[in-house]
């Protein structure tokens, strides 16, 4: 698959055996994290399969990572950030654009989506999960879209007295509605309408 | 609690034993699924429960309601669909305001929101509560309010080219996004720009 592909990070070199530095190390572990998780999906994402796919002790991963819905969060914001970025042009309509249907891809057409339900699922009986869901992914998410959307207002494209953390529920927001209760699709033209209605307006 | 007794089914008269119209017994068991859930959340709803407060055996339950879940979504419409009922004025930013704001208040202000949140994430790993979900609740009263908007569409309140399926994403979806993923608080000042921002438009 295409957009599979978009996904995966770029092989890191092994090296021989001895102390490798953190950071390294570290990067490894989200890149086997967020493979398992796209992989297998959260139903089998254990951290003993991701220790061994990252070739690392269990201890390692618990010096960072707390619990397994934790180091799931970071493996997933890991291996999405990337195509999750947002576009730097000077039209906010055309990044917001960008964005949102290369997030719509990601829901759709890889198991991302699926990943991401059952976490947000889970998060609702777990608050251990509920907290590193909103510290690890959702919150730095948002971060990102609020800064794109401040610029705009800088820069006169979009009215100075709108909250953009309310847009961000009427974009990403919208998306996840439709994700967790999938009576209708979650598509890109869906995407486009959803900043069309914002932008334009509805009243005739 | 205020909102809370907004929510409560006027009390039906007891009957006799004997045989009563199966209409009676069954807003019998749904008022008594509806009231156990908004008292107790969905931790310890149970079909044996639920009988037991109807006064109703569990195979009668059974006859009209295949699993837990299924009657968690039907006793949970039941008790909310009289708050969250559309005004019918001639003005659609009124009515859609009023209904929201409603819709807001039972999120936040009974145990209602903590109940729907759980069924949603349940449904993410059980197919079968998932299509219940849709099925009993989300169907419902998405197309509730897809019948008001498309009412303003006729009247010349709303642009004939937006779809109103996805002014329902941006929302009650966008309610449902501060619901199960808290990071900023479900509000009635909220509802209104969610509301505004669409009838309005966000460019400056």
């Amino acid at each position: 698959m295409q957009e599979r592909s978009e996904l995966e990070a770029a092989p890191r070199p092994r090296r021989g055996r001895g102390r490798r530095p953190a950071g390294e190390v570290r990067a490894d572990v989200l890149d086997a994290a967020g493979g398992l998780l796209l992989d297998r999906g959260m139903g089998t994402f254990t951290i003993e399969a991701v220790a061994g796919r990252a070739g690392v002790s269990k201890t390692t991963i618990y010096k960072w990572w707390p619990s397994k819905g934790a180091l799931a969060l970071d493996g997933y914001f890991h291996v999405v950030e990337a195509v999750l970025a947002f576009p730097d042009s000077d039209d906010v309509e055309a990044d917001l654009t960008t964005q949102l249907r290369a997030f719509v891809r990601i829901l759709t057409e890889t198991p991302a989506g699926r990943v991401i339900a059952e976490l947000i699922g889970q998060a609702q009986t777990d608050p251990e999960l509920s907290a590193a869901l909103l510290e690890r992914y959702s919150g730095p998410r948002r971060d990102l879209a609020v800064r794109r959307m401040r610029r705009a207002q800088a820069e006169g494209q979009l009215r100075a007295d709108v909250d953009p953390e309310v847009l961000v529920d009427q974009l990403w927001g919208a998306c996840y509605h439709r994700l967790l209760m999938p009576i209708l699709p979650v598509t890109e033209e869906f995407a486009t309408s959803l900043i069309a209605n914002l932008l334009r307006g509805v009243r005739p």
